[in-house]
């Protein structure tokens, strides 16, 4: 039976505020299934490098695709290392001094190496993975992708065996002494909030909002 | 002199999609000043590493912080290479094939080398730019850093030199085979909405918000 917390190494090792932070698989899988964009980080030329890029996560892999001329993927597809950063924020911290202000988020990072997918069924199912992370049961309300738009596209799978979770919630923590300062002190709560959709031009105007989509943004 | 633009190397040459890229001081400031958080690169054992982080933007540089024993600082501090890593995500692009589904986004990726920030003063106006960043005008609502708490964090300098935005804005694109698919097709826009403000337990209660954080939600 797989164990319920990755393995650690020492990058993964908490240092900082361990108490914020968590190995647990469930821990990790929750907040890569709540993100939308993945900082992906490699090392070009020995200096590192991070693009925004969608993602999915499918069981322990992280998938992510772009064009199959793309750079960086290729040099993931060889089995170059990477890392996976995701990262939610869900407040703003303000305290009574500069010192202890803060943020509130969910974060992870996924340490791994690049792994090309080229066998077609499993393409297939991550792309599908992706654009389903966009918005659950987006997939199947489109026509399967085409042979050409498959080889089109690169797939790198990353799976998951370095891992860690870190979360900060909750007020700011202040110094005895600071609490005498007059100055308003507490959280701003923050979320990534979708707003009214907008119909492509030329969209046939009867044409309903997918169900996929109202999900996606709290209409049923 | 000073150009108008950043120089560019092999790493930030636009390739896919120039035509979303620009090396304009403007638009990278631009995005820079509009973020929250930045995913910060570095190489750790030839490896790569990416962790979310507070920042702001003075002029050309870009400051991080942190505690002064945090790991990763004291490795940009002897020098390392570091990207810096600013994304905000606009908006989700549905499309009516799988293929052509997109995010709308602004992000701008700065290539440089990190640089221990000791002198008092500039440490000073750094840890206030980092908080004036998640609130214009914060660091005047507060008492002033004291010795202690400046000398508990560490600031890291990074200079733009070489970095590079990229935009992707409006709706999917289609083949035109594909305008024939009767399914929803368009964007829904997404942003970073901030909540009501929670004062922390034991606020008194007459405390006004801060007029920094009004005009952060807002307010006015």
């Amino acid at each position: 039976m797989e164990s319920d917390l990755y393995g650690t190494t020492p990058r993964t090792t908490l240092r900082r505020h361990a108490e914020r932070g968590s190995h647990a698989r469930s821990d990790v899988h929750a907040i890569l299934d709540a993100g939308l964009v993945a900082h992906v980080g490699f090392v070009l030329d020995g200096a590192p490098a991070v693009l925004p890029m969608a993602y999915a996560r499918r069981d322990e892999t992280v998938y992510l695709h772009g064009a199959a001329a793309n750079r960086m993927l290729g040099l993931l597809a060889g089995g170059a290392p990477v890392a996976v950063t995701v990262t939610l924020l869900d407040g703003l911290v303000f305290a009574r001094t500069s010192f202890r202000h803060s943020m509130n988020f969910r974060s992870v990072v996924v340490f791994g190496e690049g792994r090309d997918v080229t066998d077609p069924d499993e393409k297939r199912r991550a792309l599908d993975a992706i654009v389903d992370h966009i918005a659950e049961g987006r997939s199947a309300e489109l026509r399967p992708a085409t042979p050409k738009e498959i080889a089109a596209t690169r797939v790198i799978a990353v799976q998951i065996r370095e891992a860690s979770a870190k979360v900060r919630s909750g007020p700011p923590t202040h110094a005895e002494e600071d609490l005498a300062l007059e100055v308003w002190a507490g959280e701003v709560p923050m979320r990534l909030a979708p707003g009214e959709p907008v119909p492509e031009p030329g969209l046939a105007p009867e044409t309903p909002l997918s169900a996929s989509i109202q999900r996606r943004i709290g209409l049923c």
